[in-house]
């Protein structure tokens, strides 16, 4: 398997408003990069769109507005899970030869998504993802006793880290008493437990080892766990206090890796809702079973430095990109205000409906 | 790189009426590969769905309802050229060693697709593929004196083939002056110069050539070239009588697969329109410049078996599946009526949007 790593990315503004098309929005973090970096057209090989847009040929579209004429081109998309399905696939395409590079962009507008998922009739009445939210967090206050306070403290620690990053849909921290009191949506998520679709994209250019050794403190995919386990909610989990798609790409993601979760630094993990996060904890062996409440206090390493999906907003194509963007930045040292001194392994989960569907990325610098 | 392999193929009726729906339609294949393969369920390590509909999450849908847990699963959509693009991506998943195999599915449903690219405004008043058909016509026949009757030898020589094709949409064999006295749609191109939009669905399920050695017969992939050059029909080509894509996408199959064009036996060719299918036997080398017309009463290979696109119909995100399977399955001498004696070599062009973007696979036996 040949190395790939990560040699630019950029992230634009996240915001609810934007005059700009879904397309202008995705050029603009390419435009970054591809001006940042000493990198010509030509050496681009691949474009790969995430989005969940209805828009058709979209990655030729972008391409073409940025002046490329990749050999591989196409859009993936995953539902939340996208972004890192389309870095998986450009991953792929480096590692077994077919290219020396790929360019991965995800975006989305606040009106591309969000429509419920019709299909699924296990679901019931709980159509919408808060439903299930709710569903995953009764259960595990139920049986591990994990609090309304602790789920609270999650969007506190991840409004503040939002707070230092400019490119964050919330930009003011809240107190625990302002999560704790704001509007029920379903008992016991309330409003500030939920993230926000939002407009955003993110791009980041993967190369070849090769290539990377040419270039200034490559970040390096070192891990990669991937699972789906079906599409509908009643087949998840035994007892909806875990996430087995996690806990399955996770075991892979380590395993190739060849590290312990005790190794990592930095992770940004997929906290759609506060819940989620602590079942990550414990999905990701950050903490043993039934003691994910506790750790957003008692962590070993930084979580969600950007302010994760809750404080910057969900572009849903776009953010599993934003977050391999933002670990990729970390390790790089250029995170600004909120740089995590001296991290050098980070980790990226990024999940999908329900946790049906997850990725885990390993990154690390040289 | 590893090598890769084609284990299984199957292809549904193309049709223009179905009582199905879109998942119900991509699950057929995909059942028959399973079941007539004792390949087991935990063998199947991606789902990839090519697809031009609006339905989400449904690489997800489409594994869970075949009961698979894959650990790759998305949704990869490119137009026209869709089906291949996620045969390129699985290939790449197996090679660079992150699958062991990979099903990939294109299904498409009548009503899914064939809305025009409000983007490309370089189109002017040509938004429909039948526009761009009649200037690549206009301008061969201009320039190389190609005549209408070439064309529709196209037409006769798909239709009479796919009349020995049980899957598909067109039954009967047509004469030359039927094509010819057919509904003028954009003079020169008539009815029966075009292909027709309808349901249909194919699967092929990938290998590596680890797993691949312990099967009868695997169908090797030898060849991989792919070209986005542009979204717009203006910057396709300097005299419209050559789609760059195909040159270019072409170039880099034979190279991998080390072969000439001279060593082909088969081939499955992109022809939405006949014109396309003339400039191909040029842009692929299987003829001079200038001289494809003649090329289709003097062929040196079997094209399109089958019955092309023409006679098979188009189901947008199967096309580039079927047209697989179909080259897989005459390599693995079951093709019944129409099988192609003695065949070892075979080739798969897929195009999309007026040549803006091509896909030359490249396929052989052992």
């Amino acid at each position: 398997m040949r190395e790939v790593a990560i040699a630019a990315y950029a992230t634009t503004k996240f915001s609810r408003k934007s005059d700009r098309s879904l397309f202008e929005l995705a050029c603009e973090p390419c435009s970054n990069i591809l001006r940042r970096h000493d990198i010509t057209k030509e050496d681009i090989d691949a474009v790969i769109f995430s989005s969940c847009s209805f828009e058709q040929y979209s990655s030729s579209i972008i391409s073409d507005m940025l002046g490329l004429s990749p050999k591989i081109s196409h859009r993936t998309d995953n539902l939340c899970n996208s972004g890192t399905s389309a870095i998986v696939s450009a991953f792929s395409y480096i590692s077994c030869g077919l290219c020396e590079s790929a360019l991965v962009v995800g975006a989305e507008m606040i009106n591309t998504t969000g429509h419920r998922l019709t299909w699924d009739v296990s679901r019931g009445e709980y159509g919408l993802p808060v439903h299930w939210a709710a569903l995953f967090a009764k259960a595990h206050m139920r049986k591990y006793g994990t609090t309304e306070e602790q789920m609270a403290n999650i969007s506190v620690r991840n409004h503040l880290n939002a707070a230092k990053n400019p490119d964050a849909l919330f930009t003011k921290p809240v107190a625990i008493d302002e999560v704790l009191n704001s509007r029920k949506i379903v008992p016991p998520i309330k409003l500030l437990d939920c993230s926000s679709i939002c407009n955003g994209s993110s791009a980041i250019l993967l190369v070849s080892g090769e290539k990377a050794r040419k270039i200034d403190n490559p970040i390096w995919i070192r891990g990669i766990g991937q699972r789906t386990n079906c599409a509908s909610f009643s087949k998840i989990a035994g007892d909806l206090t875990s996430i087995i798609a996690t806990r399955q790409a996770a075991a892979d993601a380590y395993r190739m890796a060849a590290i312990e979760p005790s190794s990592l630094d930095v992770s940004e993990l997929h906290d759609a809702f506060t819940i989620l996060e602590i079942l990550s904890y414990e999905d990701l062996n950050f903490a043993n079973k039934g003691e994910g409440g506790k750790f957003v206090n008692n962590a070993t390493m930084s979580v969600n430095p950007r302010g994760g999906i809750l404080g910057c907003g969900h572009p849903i194509g776009a953010t599993g990109v934003a977050q391999t963007a933002e670990i990729a930045m970390q390790l790089d040292g250029k995170a600004g205000l909120r740089q995590v001194k001296g991290c050098k392994t980070g980790l990226v989960q990024n999940l999908a409906a329900a946790g049906t569907s997850a990725t885990i990325l390993i990154l690390g610098t040289d």
